[in-house]
C-alpha cells in the first residue's frame, strides 16, 4: 500500500455566487443574447416563488422552461429535454433545484451536442462508451443542499427498466456558475434537511475512511467539515429554525463535501454509494437514508482494515481521547449511527421492514452491476458485501 | 458588526498539476505553437537544474528566457520583459520560481496587454488607475511554496525609488495551470523553508485572527492549515529531511493559505503584511521574517479587539483547555511567538540590532502609504500601529 501522498490535478472553474438575494443577479451573470432553458423538478420551486423570481431576473432573455425532473433522474425524461433543446435551440441551461435537477441537467448539457445517440455516454452494457468532449453552457440555482453537484463535473442518471444507476462527468460538464442562497433552504421539509446533512457526512467519510497516507490538509479539511455537521445537523433538522449562519454553514459544508477539496492525492472508498443505490433502487428509500443504513455497517464490518483512520476519527471528530484503538474506534462508530438516528434517519433494515431476504437479492444487484471489488484496496467482495448487509438487519 | 456570513463570490481556475515529476507534462498543458517566454529570478533554478528540465519538456515549442526578475519583483525590471514579449511576439509566459516571479510574471502578462502605459496598472499615487481586463495566458512551475500566487491572480511590485510595494490583481490574472511538485523543494535553503512556513502562516491568521462571523467552515479550514504547519514546520527545516510527504503537505498548505479558500464571506485583517513591507522596504529585512517581529506584537496590542477569535485559536489551533479568556490568548500568542522562534526567526527588532529610532520612521511610511486604518475594523490608527512597532522593540 502506497503510504505516500498521490500526485494529483486539481480543476474547479464553477463561480460560486454565495448569500442572500443573489438570484437578481442572473442577469449579469448569464452572457447577453442567450436562449435560456429553466429545467426544474416537482413542484417546490414553482410553489414557492423560485423559478418566479428567476424568470424576473431573465426578463430580458428568451427563455423556456422543462420541468418534472425526477428526484433520480431519468433517462428517458432527460432525453425528451435533448430533444427540446435541439428543437428551439436553448443555447444555455439554468438548473433551479437539487442534485438531481443538476445531474440531469448536466447530462441535457452533455447529451445535445454529442455526436452519438447519447446512451454512448454510459457505456456499462448499454453499448460502446464515447468520452464527452463539448457540452451547452450551462449554470444553478441550488436549493437543496447535499449532493455537491452544483460545484463538480459529476452525475447520475437512473435507468428504470434496467433498474440501474450509472454515472458520468468530464472536463466540460462544470456548471459555470451556481448561485447558492442559504434562504432558499427554509423552505425544505425536515426529511430533505436530514438527507442532505447525511449524503453530505457520507461524501466525507468516503474520501477519509481509507488507510492513511499522510495528507494532512485533506484530513484536517474533512474533520472539519464533519465536526460542523455533527454540530450543526441537529439544529438545521429543528422546526422553524431559520438561523441564517446554520444554513450558510450547511449549503457550504454540502458544497465542499465534494468538490474536489477533499481527495486530492488521497484513496476513496465509494462503497456506501455503491451498496445504498441498490437499495434504492430495489426498495425505494431516499438515497441518504441507504447511506445511514449501510455506512455505520460498513464501519463495523470493516473495522479492523480502516483501523488506522477509525482511530484518527474518533480522537479528532469524535474527541474520544481515551482508550484503546479498538475501543476509540467502536464508540466513533456507535457515535456516528447515533448521530444519523438523531437527524431521524433509521440504520436498520428492520426499521423498513424489510428482513434477510433482501440480502441475496441486493447481492444479486451488485453481482449484476459488477460491483465486486469494492473500496479503496478493490477488496470488497461480494461476500464482504453481503457481511455488510447482514450486519444491517 | 455583523455576525452573520458574508456574501461572497469565489472563482478560481488554476489547474493544479500536484506530484512528482510533473514537469515532463508541460508540452501538453501548453496548447502546441504557442511562443513561450520563461521567467525566472536568480541562478538557483539554473544551478539546480530546474530551468533546463523546463526547456527540455518544452523542445517542440519556440522558447525564451528572461532571467534576474528580483526577490521583491521591481517595476523597472518587469517593463523591460514587458518590451520583450512585445518585441519578439511571445505569446504565453512561463514562470519559474516562487512568488515573486511569479507575482512579476502576472504583472507582464496584464501589462504587454495593457492599453495603456502599465503604470495605470496600480494608481496610488502613480496616477489613473485601470482596471485588467486581459493578460496573456501563462503558468508556473513553483519552487518556493510561501505566497500561493500560484494559485491566486493578485502580485506586489516593488518601486524602487518610490520604496513602496503594491499590489494588483484582476478575474483575468489567474494561472492557467501551475506545477507543483514537492520534491523540488529539496534543495532549499533552510531559511527560505521557514520564510515560506512563516509567510504562509500569517496569511491564514490574517483571514482568521478577525471577529467571529460564525464561518464554521472557512475557521475549520483555518485551523487545520494552521495545525498543519505547527506540526511540520520544524521537521522541513531539519537539515537533509526530505521526506516527501512533509514538503507535500507544506506545499498543498501554503498554497491553499491563499488561493481563496478561507476567506468566503469573512473579514480579513491583512496589517500584519502592510506594517511588514514597510520594515522591508526600510530595513531590507526577508518579508517573512518582519511578519514574525509583526504579528505577535500585533496579537498582543489588539488583544482585546480580537479575543473572540484569540480564544477559539488557543483551543483549537493550541489545544490549550483551561484558563481565562485572557489567559488563554496570552498563551496562544506566546505560542505564535515560541513558534516564529523555533524556525529561527527572530521577533524583536533589537535582534537586528534596531532601536525605538525605527518606530517613527516606519510609522512615517505607513502615514505616506495612507496606510491609516488597517484591520478588519478599519480601527488600526498610526498611533495603534505605532505602539505595535513600539512593542516589538
Amino acid at each position: 500500500m502506497n503510504t505516500e501522498i498521490a500526485n494529483f490535478n486539481y480543476y474547479n472553474p464553477t463561480k460560486i455566487i454565495f448569500g442572500k438575494n443573489r438570484i437578481e443577479e442572473l442577469a449579469t451573470l448569464i452572457p447577453k443574447g442567450e436562449k435560456v432553458l429553466i429545467t426544474y423538478g416537482g413542484g417546490s420551486v414553482v410553489r414557492f416563488g423560485t423559478l418566479d423570481k428567476v424568470k424576473a431576473a431573465l426578463s430580458e432573455f428568451e427563455v423556456g422552461e422543462f420541468g418534472g425532473i425526477e428526484a433520480n433522474p431519468t433517462y428517458e425524461t432527460l432525453m425528451k429535454a435533448i430533444e427540446l433543446v435541439k428543437a428551439e435551440n436553448y443555447t444555455y441551461l439554468l438548473a433551479v433545484g437539487g442534485g438531481s435537477v443538476i445531474d440531469g441537467t448536466k447530462f441535457i448539457a452533455a447529451g445535445a451536442l454529442f455526436d452519438r445517440n447519447p446512451i454512448h455516454i454510459f457505456g456499462a452494457g448499454l453499448g460502446d462508451k464515447d468520452p464527452i468532449t463539448k457540452a451547452l453552457p450551462f449554470a444553478t440555482v441550488l436549493t437543496l443542499p447535499a449532493t455537491g453537484s452544483e460545484m463538480n463535473s459529476g452525475g447520475v442518471i437512473t435507468f428504470v427498466e434496467k433498474k440501474a444507476k450509472l454515472g458520468f462527468g468530464s472536463g466540460v460538464t462544470f456548471p459555470q456558475f451556481s448561485i447558492l442562497d442559504p434562504e432558499l433552504t427554509y423552505t425544505l421539509p425536515t426529511r430533505q434537511l436530514a438527507n442532505g446533512i447525511i449524503d453530505s457526512f457520507v461524501h466525507i467519510m468516503e474520501q477519509y475512511l481509507t488507510y492513511p497516507v499522510g495528507a494532512m490538509v485533506q484530513d484536517r479539511f474533512a474533520e472539519g467539515l464533519l465536526q460542523t455537521l455533527i454540530e450543526i445537523g441537529p439544529k438545521v433538522i429543528e422546526e422553524d429554525n431559520h438561523d441564517y449562519n446554520l444554513r450558510a454553514n450547511f449549503m457550504w459544508t454540502a458544497t465542499n463535501a465534494l468538490n474536489g477539496t477533499l481527495s486530492p492525492g488521497v484513496p476513496t472508498d465509494w462503497a456506501s454509494h455503491s451498496l445504498g443505490h441498490e437499495i434504492t433502487a430495489l426498495y425505494h428509500i431516499d438515497h441518504a437514508r441507504t447511506l445511514a443504513i449501510v455506512l455505520p455497517s460498513l464501519m463495523e464490518i470493516r473495522k479492523h482494515e480502516k483501523l488506522g483512520k477509525l482511530v484518527q476519527y474518533a480522537e479528532r471528530v469524535w474527541h474520544i481521547p481515551t482508550g484503546t484503538d479498538d475501543e476509540k474506534a467502536t464508540q466513533a462508530i456507535a457515535k456516528t449511527r447515533e448521530f444519523f438516528e438523531i437527524l431521524g434517519a433509521p440504520t436498520h433494515f428492520s426499521d423498513y421492514e424489510l428482513d434477510s431476504e433482501v440480502v441475496d437479492l441486493l447481492v444479486g444487484q451488485l453481482e449484476k452491476h459488477d460491483l465486486t471489488q469494492l473500496s479503496e484496496r478493490h477488496d470488497q467482495t461480494l461476500d464482504i458485501s453481503r457481511e455488510i448487509y447482514r450486519n444491517a438487519l
